[in-house]
């Protein structure tokens, strides 16, 4: 179970510098970008990270130098896990508000991206409301800071974290695997297990389709029977599902698409059931948006609440989870949920569902913090294991 | 006087070492909650970090760790207090703003206060509006954090620190009470001293009734003759005047109530004369907000500010000030001040007066960010003498 | 060229040490109000500055208090630089947003310059919107801290940095210089440089004078021959070009007027091509703001930009950059430029000749950080060189 307190750091930080990983003076952008021994260090080095601010211990990694955010969507968790990462490894947090500044002043992305970073050591980013646009503006960014930084403009390459994009949304999923591998007892014990991603009904619209894109893209790498489930027209990005297929293959697990939420339940060892608008309802929002077109967007929301409300029976209920292995599956959320009669009428989970694994999810979206630190750290220092021995 | 670079530090902390308080893993939410030991220990520690700062020592107690506030009313001189106090301990300052963070969106509160407090040390909260509200938000965030560390979510306990609420203003009324002390020479010679918390006319409507039922709370611990003086219909919460009458009771001094300033004036040693809004109003206005009700509002604030506009003689003049003891009396603020001819063309105090007194004020205001930053420390930290020796 | 990374540091201190300067305790307000070895004091410190973090060497001279950021019109990088410059030092960066805080509720200059210093090392301000307003709101400031550390009410008195005023904009156009410096190989090499600070058609309206007005009271003092050159009618305030005239007759430089961007343009070693608001329109529009004439307002803009398109053949193109000594001036500018067929259909300066200095302008933002840093670092060090030294 979860005790970071008592967890053998020594054996981790081997376990760590036995990888061979080249996360060292590079990006973490998209999961399917790294292999696995990148993956698998990133989360040893969260594991470490977490274990030595529990027993007491400072890993600070910087005399100095800013880590700036940069929100284009609300946020809270993530905002305060990049906050706590900045804080737990000596970096000045410094976010960009579009707002106060001139960027939306026809700078350029490059410009903008060169003056925010003289000092900066990382720049993290969130930025998952349109398609086709997240990871491209992080690409941008990364590709401006690095020209920068080849032209001797900025004495070192700020590292990009994504913080959420279009596509992926990798410093949840890895969390969310991080709670697999604390829940289950290993990564290896996870082959073979079923986790349903599902999608799940709220009563809003607009949620983006990088949590179960990057759900089924990852854990499809670890031997995972991975079951992608939603409602017809509830389609995620096609590349994501091939990509997961491939992964599965490649893991010895596997990955298959079903329209039947008991279906994706069924002896399911995890379950992530989950609201998302259908791709196409995103793409025609982000049209609307960019045209300025409010009545199209108030249309566009009845006919989405109203294709919603035909699957209110895609519930997170007791009766949905008698289905999953011994009636016992984990549960698994990026939080906040939408839950029957607290936060909502109607929505992806039943109160005593929630309440039963509210602990779990608690804990799962506390891995966040070490995950980004462990990517800010991982990029950064170029002797990790010595460096985190120098800790204790 | 006002010395903080000549104090003997040393003996402080001894002075420390000796009470028997229990601030240690503890909120400080109110100061009737509070042992005399406690409320002492925390004016120890407030003028030790000060002397440490003024004579130019570190009094750096933490390698990282967020010290999140949460205003819900606008806030310059305690915002700053905690930013000051977070930076002199090596805390990162993080802001949650409700506009831009997703808590407006349904969340629970206990989700949110785990969420943001995976790396957080203290949670300041302002919350003054509405009452029976404050108080409550804290409670409820206390119990949150409380939860999360119990369970094991949390590595350590966010103490929370009460920046002002619908009950009390500790780290103001605390610092009122160290410029007491200080200009006194000691919390002993406070015993006998009459103080008159007075209501004062101010062109504005709606300012909390925390201060003064803060004052007469803490004021007649310490042997005051503590006289709450307004005009008829404006009172403070009824319970804050029985626990303001047993604690004089218990320390010696004496608590009443008057509905004549020149009374309460007569022969004064200290004058604190503040403005407030009858409770029933701010009751009314908390309904009419909820229910949306903007022309309520309107009417509200005109008949509230024509009421106010009966009671214009209720002004801290010269004159007012020759009926205090040798005309003489210590005059309090928790600033900003309403300023006759300064900043309204009638208010609270004449210019004068406040001119004469503006050193005064503007020190006490001083004690602040010392007295936020000793909160934390006392709570936060198991040793407190020894470690506040280690910064010599 | 630019290789802060193989700076002789120890060579930059010992010039340094070698300055008879008198920064030391001192606001940094106006490069004009400093002698010409304060200002070659700031510069190499932003070198040594530099030099010691592209180095790897941490210059963190402090170990808590505050680095207040007051911003009443929009920025990035300058917000940026000041952010950067805080972290380099060890200050915690505090921004005091005029919104969420009580200064717009009739609270004096005095009395909130007081409340937020109480921890605070440096307030760096940006107030340039309003000619006759921005340096004497600083130096309000300045006079309030000034007061209350000389009354024993603050611990050190507050460093005053200008981020830009009506008058000046220092930490640009010391970013500038030393852009030069670094350009030209010694600041004694600009002797008999000739520089063109050029008006240049942008078409929006309202941008601030302090940058043409810094340069040409800056550049004139190191010998430089100066000419400034404008349409009629977009006088600069007259007394800065009396300021330039004498500094250029000291320097044993040159100061001079030209209605014509081609006569500024010969044989320019120098050009700095960019838009400014005409004085009278700037004090037209401060009057129309304080009345709230909306509709003035408009009308202005319209007269103003209507009165900018005259002047649209003053532009920094390819053709005009051959008139430059060999064809081959160095372009700067403060960023960011109105970029023809980039940011606009037409602005100061084309896209071919913007994009050949662009690696010259992101270098010359660069020192921007350094500036700042050395600003805070020279007035608050009592020995700087000494404590420079302690760095290595």
């Amino acid at each position: 179970m979860f005790t970071p307190r008592d967890k053998n750091i020594d054996g981790l930080i081997e376990q760590l510098s036995a990888l061979q990983q080249g996360l060292h003076g590079n990006d973490f952008l998209l999961t399917w970008d790294k292999t696995e021994a990148d993956l698998k260090a990133v989360m040893l080095a969260a594991e470490i990270l977490q274990a030595l601010h529990w027993q007491g211990k400072s890993a600070r990694s910087f005399n100095h130098g800013l880590a700036i955010s940069i929100f284009r969507d609300n946020s809270t968790r993530t905002r305060f896990s990049f906050a706590s990462a900045a804080s737990l490894l000596g970096l000045t947090l410094s976010e960009l508000d579009e707002v106060k500044s001139q960027v939306a002043h026809g700078e350029t992305v490059r410009e903008t991206a060169n003056m925010i970073s003289f000092l900066t050591e990382v720049i993290g980013i969130r930025d998952d409301m349109y398609p086709g646009e997240g990871h491209t503006y992080m690409l941008e960014v990364a590709q401006a800071v690095e020209q920068g930084h080849k032209e001797g403009l900025l004495p070192s390459r700020p590292t990009l974290v994504n913080l959420q994009c279009d596509l992926d949304h990798p410093t949840q999923s890895l969390a969310d695997l991080l709670k697999l591998k604390d829940y289950f007892g290993g990564l290896e014990n996870l082959k073979g297990k079923k986790i349903a991603m599902s999608w799940a009904y709220s009563p809003s619209y607009g949620k983006p389709l990088s949590v179960p894109q990057g759900v089924i893209n990852l854990m499809s790498r670890f031997g995972m029977e991975v079951v992608l489930a939603h409602p017809e027209g509830y389609d995620l990005l096609p590349e994501t599902l091939l990509t997961a297929q491939d992964f599965a293959k490649k893991s010895g697990g596997s990955f298959r698409l079903t329209h039947d939420m008991k279906d994706a339940f069924d002896n399911a060892d995890v379950v992530y059931p989950k609201s998302w608008a259908p791709m196409a309802v995103m793409q025609k929002r982000t049209e609307l948006l960019k045209a300025g077109d409010k009545q199209g967007l108030v249309d566009l929301e009845k006919h989405c609440l109203a294709e919603n409300a035909k699957h209110t029976n895609w519930e997170c209920t007791e009766e949905m989870m008698r289905l999953t292995k011994d009636g016992n599956a984990l549960y698994e959320h990026c939080l906040p949920a939408d839950i029957t009669d607290v936060s909502c009428k109607q929505g992806e989970v039943s109160k005593s569902v929630f309440e039963r694994y509210r602990y779990h999810t608690y804990q799962e979206a506390g891995f966040k913090p070490y995950v980004i630190a462990a990517m800010i750290f991982m990029s950064k220092i170029a002797h990790p294991a010595q460096k985190l021995k120098s800790f204790l």
